[in-house]
């Protein structure tokens, strides 16, 4: 079934609002998980939020907590979530890097004690609407195995790179895993193998079965030993820049909360913005004049995409799964 | 068979004369390209010097040119590299940025006009030694497809992640195609299969054939949607900061020059060092605590190979090519 960005982002304030939201912190917070929906990455968006809640039940998500600001070194700062809403967070602390971007040029805003982003790929869309290039990155827990080990030692840390363009901005929104455990459940439920090997079954074969590698916990980082050290280091600056957790306390926790997360803007006016139109406009191009591996189809620019479904999904009505809409109704 | 350091790095000085380097940045370059050849990396170290010279000889690469700041944004530069040597046009980049975080907190210097940086963790150490978390990238002429094509449109651009620690600096150097050009090449001349699959055929079939995806051009970017999404943001980050030549612009080019690099400090102290030296000491322990794929082996930090690599090599003398090394002293 479909329905419209409105209905979606009304039933997520009425639920926040019982949650003890602000109003205004309800309109964001829902704001991001329709958009999320919109965009098709229902993974966190409206098949996440029932999970969202329940962290607030559990106590992980503080609803009321702010932001503060722990130590500035100019356009570098970091600052504390106390445990608030991850996306809430994580939105408030790109604007804090847009900010200090238009002041300094460039700037970084460190987030250390916060809580899942949701989509990482939210805040690179915001930075672009706000004329920025931006870099941001969050650790996580430990979901996948170092190479050379069996154990969960590294976090799948999505990294996002973005730059504005009025056509269209380039958004990359990636987890160092190159299967997210959501998309191997997918495939597991449809009884399909993977596309490409997405990590190791339980006897240690690189294998395309994703009820194997889910059971094994050993998803594989992409291009093996190069995202297990991509992996650790983006792990690494997260928590070293905002003096926040690394994967190896977050382990520690009886769940996924106190993340640290790096967000890095520089300021598309002083990259000069018709020249940033330019050459994103003349490598656009050159990249979609690369003949097709398969007949027919054509080469995409990261966000293309994310732009075809938000569109469709904006005429059409947002295709949701009925179960869960149903659900969200109740709660 | 083995040389000492002091060997190669005299040789490599005496050529460089030859081609009318002043003496410091003879000591300079002859330095860097003997501590990569002495860190393991030979095919941006000794194994490339010849070509390096062709360079300098095709008129690629101005010997006498300086470095010369473009633009400045605070602590955010633009410098042009007027196609001076690649690794001292890169190493006094570094050093800028190293100087400028160091004053800011963070800094960016983007260099464009530049030539081939060598290896790129050259550059992470060198940030590591002088007390800064560093992050740097360079663009590179097209030489890999990206996904969903077939013809090369995108660069394996180097990425470069880099930590300071008493005990050894962690340091990630890793390009966005799996295997590099170099490394298939070795594959192919033992006639060994790669241990996975490294591209595609010219029938389109991914492959472990060195040979095959050599004569097809077609080299695996990492994750593979997923490393071409990365190959493509790390140029337009490289080409937009620096106001640099981007991948289209450089396969214009009739050979590889004209690049465009990024150099991002943050100063370490300000981090915290106490702290930095905790966390990756933790984080190390922690990953090494996963146990092995194989019986014996050992997970290992990015960097951790390359200190055991060149504290060997100063141990028993560096060990070369016995071909390649008297070319050099012909050359």
């Amino acid at each position: 079934m479909r329905i419209t960005f409105e209905e979606l982002q009304a039933q997520f304030v009425r639920i926040l609002k019982k949650y003890t939201f602000a109003d205004d912190k309800a309109q964001l917070c829902a704001r991001l998980f329709a958009q999320n929906t919109l965009d098709g990455v229902h993974s966190h968006g409206l098949n996440r939020f029932p999970t969202f809640i329940q962290y607030i039940e559990k106590g992980y998500v503080n609803v009321g907590a702010e932001v503060t600001k722990q130590e500035s070194f100019g356009s570098w700062e970091r600052w504390n979530g106390h445990l608030g809403p991850g996306n809430l967070n994580a939105y408030s602390s790109m604007n804090r890097a847009i900010e200090l971007a238009k002041t300094y040029g460039m700037s970084c805003v460190a987030l250390n004690n916060t809580n899942h982003w949701m989509r990482g790929g939210t805040y690179g869309w915001q930075a672009a609407e706000a004329g920025c290039i931006s870099i941001c990155f969050t650790n996580t827990l430990p979901n996948m195995p170092p190479w050379g080990g069996t154990e969960n030692r590294i976090g799948n840390n999505p990294l996002v790179i973005a730059v504005p363009r009025k056509e269209g901005h380039l958004v990359l929104d990636t987890a160092m895993s190159l299967y997210s455990y959501g998309k191997m459940d997918v495939y597991k439920r449809k009884n399909q193998p993977l596309p490409f090997d997405g990590g190791f079954d339980s006897a240690g074969n690189l294998s395309k079965d994703a009820e194997a590698i889910l059971e094994a916990k050993r998803p594989l980082p992409i291009g093996y030993w190069k995202g297990s050290g991509l992996s650790m280091m983006l792990d690494m600056l997260a928590a070293l820049l905002s003096k926040g957790n690394a994967v190896n306390d977050i382990g520690q926790l009886e769940s996924e909360y106190g993340l640290s997360q790096v967000f890095i803007c520089f300021d598309a006016d002083r990259a000069n913005t018709p020249f940033i139109e330019q050459v994103t406009g003349e490598l656009i191009s050159y990249i979609k004049s690369s003949a097709p591996m398969k007949e027919g189809e054509e080469v995409y620019y990261p966000g293309e995409r994310t732009l075809l479904t938000r569109q469709e999904n904006l005429e059409k009505g947002i295709s949701v799964d009925e179960e869960i809409w149903n659900k969200l109704l109740q709660m």
